[in-house]
């Protein structure tokens, strides 16, 4: 093995400088903007006092940190854990996974809370961020993390970090669009994050198609742990992802509904799922893969409903059916976009973020369609979908049209975009491609440790240490 | 291995559709229930705004919402996370732990909400459900994921789901029974959870006794990552205890006072855990089922007083004695229900829910009868026993007694519904009994993969998919 | 193997009582102390009713309970998840860091409540009690884990319960001197919490050097899985740093304030630790040791400034240069204390606790002396710094002072004490000194079955369990 190692070697040590240059590189330009532009909103800044007495507010409890901090919590542990985790059920990319995950989640929400603060919080040529800010910085960064599931084990950790940037960019443009432009509303993000992420992957990793990947193909097989691994990212994916739906709900009503739709959607997705994946397997066994991801669905497919009058049963009805359509993909979907498309499509997220999306987007449409003041109250439904100045004459039926071309224009930047980002990350700057092509999994590699490079693993030896 | 697995094939093809058919047929049931009887409850519904106004709130932080979302998260926590986490400690059970304990939870919350709305959130022909009908779902499939815990591979899934179809029926009577008929507290649940919960589950494994699964006992064991998987579970339930005990309790005070007294209890009793462990094992060393079970004992055992004043130090005594009877327990009581009664509690409930529920209820009754105008306050004492209309006239030893009619009521519903929830199981009709017989884990190999099924485990091949 | 085992029974023999022994003493001595000394604070009493008049509050909402309760959470996670798992990544010790972690927590924290308790809420003879006291309880077990990290490996489960008693202890002392007497701001901890805490343990490990620790080295290294367990502890201490700086701040701004600064260092330590463990390693590698800890630097550093206007630029500088200082720890630093100042430093706690604390208490010096009216607001200037009674003189400059001596009072009781500590803990009265050097690993082994001893796994088993 000395021959293959040293040509390794040779080939990281033009990798070994350029990874920490763009690290670092990035986060000196963040530095630099976020001190030209970055300063704390009202509720987050020592004048907090004067800020209270003028809104007429008698309590701190009214900051809106205490109305939004606790789903906040859940939505970070939902990127950062559960998409992490869902991802290890492959039983050599497991440290890979949760890694990069951590390593992209961190690098794009800094360049998300820029991005986003341009569009929506820029007062003064100063952007001013609070605890909402920070949420839609990690809502933006799941939709990378979305996009990561279908090109895992393709792409060099410099590759994944050019995608975050472009893809954070494209977001917000796209969610600017969608909530500015078109004023639709969308606070699960089936639309913004689902929708346009899991296609923008898709697309990249069609672009990247390499049909000797099937090589490895033993390497991504689970195991046994790697199975109960992934069920702790699939189960608090599950667990907070009525928070998810409502962390930025308005205040009040509008927070609980979300949150009791987006309970209801779940618990009858699992049930489906469950039935269609005993069903459709031979034997009658349950699939570990389906009960992973499928059972999410529900939660995606009432992302932009849910803060609306979906109603429970609504909501067990959006639930039951992607549970179907999601288990139904990985099924017959998934096998055929690989091998007729050419779609390799990793941990299934057509499955899991694109279908339930549009579904989600679908479902959000009909639901604004079929408002009514009866339903919603006269305030209510003002309230409930921002009715007032320049879109006061709005009915229920225009808005259900707005929010379907919202579905439009989020497919369209997501194949635009994955287009022009697929085609970037083929440059042959970012890495050696052969090396690529060779070795299946050389982000992965990057950390798990082969035989004869297992020491790599140990620490505390002061010899290996004091000479690296 | 040609022909068992043939004839497993065989088995498996009437099994084949009848899974999928109960959670089909289950779930359609669900959305016409849904349908006609649930909806959202004043402070979810789109007329908040008006309902602000005739109650006089100011601010939409007065939604019940924030009161108690966060303690619901931790809830929904420990029953996914914590209860399916910590059955994971038997390296063949693992899997089919977490995921039927998911699969029986997702069914369980539905019907919940529907048998707890009838009785306690129904007005004008409607449930209206809030953020605390979701925590009593879950309090409710808490219960049943305890009596799982005794009948853990022993049973198919479809007997799991007719239990738990069962079992939440029996608790929200019981439950009924208690909270309105006989005017008890429990907000932990000591009684309708815990001791209903555990007596139930160790009736029907009484039921289903069978001898000769002892020959599988090879499969019971543990292995080292298996019980850092319990850890997960075992540490969730334990950190989240005091937000178990304090979701569903008055505002205010007696949330923040439930909470302190299950952090006392919880940290008494893992000093007593660890000390009798250590003590009754063969050198002194420390048994990790009992680091993993007896140090959550705490938690049941100050379930009904939490909220009650029974002060720091009186948690701390409680504490300390449920973990002592916890951990002696597991040394002695389960061989012996084992040998003697044929109750083969698989994962040791009768030590972790069934005595510390007793000693919670009893406590309860205690701390309830001891109570006076002077610990309280004149408007405290009021409050905290709800002696208002037409309890207006009771007495704490009056109210002590009912709190101790309450632990009667819920042994009786546990040992008459298990008896018979167990005589329905025993039914020929849930599947192949005799499969039930040789093959020791049933449900459990459904999930886990034999060697020679093991490519069950793959995903993306297509070929395989193509053809189910 | 008879013979050692043998042996290993003979000195086990007279271990067998003294744990039991300590933890029963030790717990009723709590129980007598609560009674003496702890009831519940205003907020969590009965009284509650009353109080919330004479304080003028119009809500249960105002109760500090739903101000902090969800941080506390989040802390409490932190202390045992986060701490606990962080240190499974060493292949043998996983169980024991788990175990001995919660032990040693749940121990701790009964003895912080009273110990803080009389130092900040003692009145009329009576520790009163709320959830800000259970925070600084796990607070001040915290610092306990941080010094855990050091001696992990070394010490039997007496040994640690004693540092842990006089931790506990030195940790409220040097608290109160801070707080109180220098008037220090630290709500995060940086001084009283990693810099005490680190610099603590690194003390004790140095007097109770072992030469021949060296030989079970094979034992530290970590295998695949125990990395990804670690990186559960790892990701659960990144998610929630910000609930830990914020969650005994000042109510409103101060809260949110700390929380966006602690995420702003974070996101930029990610980056900088990845670049430099990258371009340390040799091949370009990631060391997954860097990843797991030196990521967490940036919420150690910004400790005491989190909550000032640190503003959200600042907090990225500070978070990048602590991922530099941390990382550059683990390659250079920690080899150079074991084999030059025969400091072993298990976990490397100097590059996560003690070099990012200074970096913490320095920054917040700076941070303090810097602050202006102009800033803050006139208000908000009293209110951040509590400038007000007897402190109504000090000007930033004065409090940026009193800050650094904050700094070196922390190293002056962490060295003091642990070489103190570090004395007592060599007494041979905690157990077999012998035993201890010629077995690696005492306590761990408690928990580690070996080969011959593996059905000390197994429970259920009733003609073992009954003879014990």
């Amino acid at each position: 093995m000395e021959r293959p190692r040293h040509q390794g070697m040779a080939k990281n040590t033009s990798m070994r400088w350029r990874l920490p240059l763009v690290c670092l590189l990035w986060e000196v330009a963040m530095i630099v903007l976020f001190g030209v532009f970055v300063r704390f909103g009202a509720e987050a800044d020592a004048h907090w006092e004067e800020e209270k007495r003028e809104m007429n507010l008698t309590s701190d409890i009214e900051n809106d940190f205490y109305f939004r901090y606790p789903s906040f919590q859940d939505v970070h542990v939902m990127i950062f854990v559960g998409f992490g985790f869902l991802m290890t059920f492959l039983k050599r990319y497991g440290f890979g996974a949760v890694g990069f995950n951590f390593l992209l989640a961190a690098f794009g929400i800094q360049w998300a809370l820029l991005m986003q603060g341009w569009f929506h919080s820029f007062k003064n040529g100063k952007i001013l961020i609070g605890v909402e800010n920070l949420i839609n910085a990690d809502f933006c960064v799941g939709s990378v993390c979305i996009a990561f599931g279908a090109i895992l084990g393709k792409t060099s950790p410099i590759q994944l970090l050019v995608m975050t940037l472009f893809q954070v960019t494209l977001f917000s443009v796209n969610e600017y669009i969608l909530l500015n432009l078109l004023h639709v509303k969308d606070a699960g993000g089936s639309m913004t994050i689902h929708t346009f992420g899991a296609y923008f992957g898709l697309t990249v990793t069609r672009i990247l198609y390499r049909p000797n990947l099937e090589q490895s193909k033993d390497k991504q097989g689970s195991v046994y742990h790697s199975d109960l691994f992934a069920m702790i990212g699939t189960l608090y994916l599950w667990m907070y992802w009525p928070s998810f739906n409502s962390a930025i709900s308005d205040h009040g009503d509008a927070q609980h509904r979300s949150a009791i739709n987006t309970y209801c959607s779940l618990a009858a997705c699992v049930l489906t799922t469950m039935a269609f994946s005993s069903m459709l397997q031979k034997k009658g066994k349950l699939d570990m893969v389906h009960i992973q991801n499928a059972t999410l669905a529900g939660g995606v497919a009432v992302g932009t409903s849910a803060e609306m009058m979906l109603t429970p049963y609504g909501s067990l009805i959006v639930g039951s059916i992607s549970g179907i359509v999601s288990t139904v993909g990985y099924v017959y979907f998934t096998p055929f976009l690989e091998s007729r498309l050419h779609i390799q499509d990793t941990c299934g997220i057509h499955n899991l973020h694109a279908m339930p999306g549009l579904i989600g987007g679908i479902v959000g449409a009909i639901t604004a369609a079929a408002a009514t003041e009866d339903v919603y109250g006269k305030e209510g439904f003002i309230k409930a979908f921002d009715f007032t100045g320049e879109y006061q004459a709005r009915t229920p039926s225009i808005q259900g049209g707005f929010q379907a071309a919202g579905i439009v224009v989020s497919l369209l930047m997501a194949f635009a975009g994955g287009a022009i980002v697929g085609g970037i990350l083929k440059l042959p700057v970012w890495g050696d491609a052969a090396a690529v092509t060779t070795r299946a999994l050389p982000y992965s590699a990057a950390f798990v440790p082969e035989d004869e490079e297992s020491d790599a693993y140990h620490m505390h030896s002061p010899d290996k240490a004091a000479s690296p």
